[in-house]
């Protein structure tokens, strides 16, 4: 078999899922990884997905993947279907390899990686068997994942597939009056709330002079857009480009959030001038 | 001293403790590893088991060493009696080693692991000095596991001892009326409530109908054991074999304990027919 | 530019910081460093120091850096001035470098380590661009941490600097009385309470028999240093010398927090005597 293995003995794994670290499944999928790549990195890219949900698994890998290394490989596992018939895919771009349910997870990298392969993971001789019913991140994941790790080119994992299925980060929209509306898509550890509005709709809104604008989210509004969270007084909220490349609201040395009581989905409205 | 070493100078150290997240704990005793041993592959197992708790501990070790590569070094640190006279034992297997307090914690392997050894760890050259009263996993299990990542060879921790200390993790039991009776052992994070009762212990009951068996417990009754979580309704909850091989209750995309409000401990009754 | 980097390709890295596990900040930084360090080791030693808490990081690292091997990098990030002009400094000792912002988290090590040198991290040809405003930790102190660990000379990084800022970690006073005042500092995962006085400062202080002090705490009168948590009942709450090397007051098999619900920054008073 060993003619399928390239020649990197050691890339990186990255692991994304919702299994949190009470239990110690991250650990035997880490364990099992290494059976197959004895000297495969493996890296937490996120544990703390909320449960089962894909759209938030599909935010964290968008707004991720690409500080990686080349020929990282990201193992995906928020996967609420592990157990039906739903298919597993292994996405191969030219830089990096994606393992993840068919549910849609990988569908959201599609406007940022134009060149892409899919292959349907079907062959078992790669899987640790017996393959449970409810442990895939052990049993299929983990152990194609080392095998990648040590080189496996992907072809072998089964047939290259099309038809794959997606979902939508949501898009902000412009409204009749002119405004701009998005919606909140991440609330992180800080209380950092994040929106779905990114540089490019702002622009595209004519929303350029950034001191002007106009952010209301949950009743309150919030004026003009801050370089830093230093360019804010202690404990006020204000709104900036984040590190991730959306505008999001925050509280410098606090959490916005518990400030303002605002959930995943709410809107978020930014007008250009009083 | 090198002539105590074996050949293998990068085996992988699991760490498996009640240390917890939010302190340095678990990465001062990664530093200290690393300080014997520069090339060891360091694993968290976990770190999240009850404060204290060594049965959990034993629990979770006994579903999950078995998916580690071989030569793997379990060092399990949970310790109620640390800075006493309890003594710390390293178990030789012919594929693992284990460091544990013998407080019963690798008893529970006795079934699974037919040929082992044990050695009590007394070698305080392979301690880090000066011994503190309280963190045995710094001073004590790191340094040895260190050692033993570099290939030290076991015989050189101490003496062979046979008596070791036991517990059980309860096994169910055949009630008089032809019931099988288990308790609740482990509650994961997803809500998942784990029983002691295997496949061996079903089959042993005559419970060979899955779709005939009856589940109670906290006056729930269940009708039938699925075989993945995708065979029940969202929300519903659910009986299956889960991946560790125990039986357990799960809710479809929702937790189990948060519905049913168990505790560790539980009794579950697994009745034949109606 | 290799000339400038050392023989060491492996160095470690530990990384400190306040971003916790729910994101995946830390993830993204691992992955930022192994681009510019493909064979670094990264060890977490803490990612959950009270957010923005400048002086709990510093009590943190100071307890911990120095039971890592040498040459081992320290990046820290606990950085409420991010994005503000404050500087990101670099700190190489004869055994260590350390990464972190200039707001006196590195300033705590001065006691113990007498020989050091700071760099101003300014030469950007080693940071991540473009810069972000709000995200240094993935822009400049992994890539930063990256070059140090495949041994980059730190005096690439910016100019020697000797003005940097401190903080202190409280000292215990002697009071009129006779009495030592010291405070609480840290509270960690199992309640136990960790105050700022030393062995050094009880000997100070003449508070040789152990057996006869007595501390007082939120009202709470405990009598006598125990050696270990063995010491105690089950469930009593003692005092001891912990392992960090200070004063702390514990409950065997339990939260000393939890039952005296002391905060950080409490009183704590030591007698010689009745």
């Amino acid at each position: 078999m060993s003619r399928f293995y390239r020649s990197n003995p050691s890339r990186i794994v990255a692991l994304l899922t919702d299994f949190g670290f009470k239990d110690s499944y991250v650990g035997v999928m880490k364990g099992v990884i290494l059976r197959y790549a004895k000297s495969a990195r493996i890296i937490d890219l996120c544990h703390n997905v909320l449960p089962q949900d894909v759209v938030e698994a599909a935010f964290v890998l968008s707004c991720s993947y690409n500080y990686f290394p080349e020929e990282t490989i990201f193992a995906c596992v928020v996967d609420p279907g592990v157990g039906s018939d739903r298919r597993i895919l292994c996405m191969e771009t030219p830089k990096y390899f994606f393992l993840a349910p068919d549910n849609g997870l990988l569908s959201v990298l599609e406007g940022k990686e134009k060149s892409r392969k899919f292959y349907e993971v079907t062959n078992d001789e790669f899987f640790l068997k017996p393959v449970s019913a409810t442990f895939h991140g052990r049993d299929v994941f983990a152990p194609v994942a080392g095998h990648l790790a040590r080189g496996l080119d992907p072809s072998r994992l089964g047939p290259v597939t099309k038809r794959v299925a997606t979902i939508d980060l949501d898009f902000p929209i412009r409204t009749p009056d002119g405004t701009l509306r998005g919606q909140v898509i991440y609330i992180d550890q800080f209380g950092n709330v994040i929106t779905n509005i990114t540089e490019t709709a702002l622009t595209g809104n004519q929303i350029v002079d950034r001191k002007a604008a106009v952010i209301v989210l949950q009743g309150h509004r919030i004026h003009g857009i801050a370089h830093t969270y230093a360019d804010l007084a202690e404990g006020e909220i204000g709104c900036l480009m984040g590190s991730s490349g959306y505008l999001e609201i925050s509280a410098n040395r606090g959490s916005a959030q518990g400030r303002l009581q605002v959930n995943r989905g709410d809107d978020v409205i930014v007008t250009r001038a009083e």
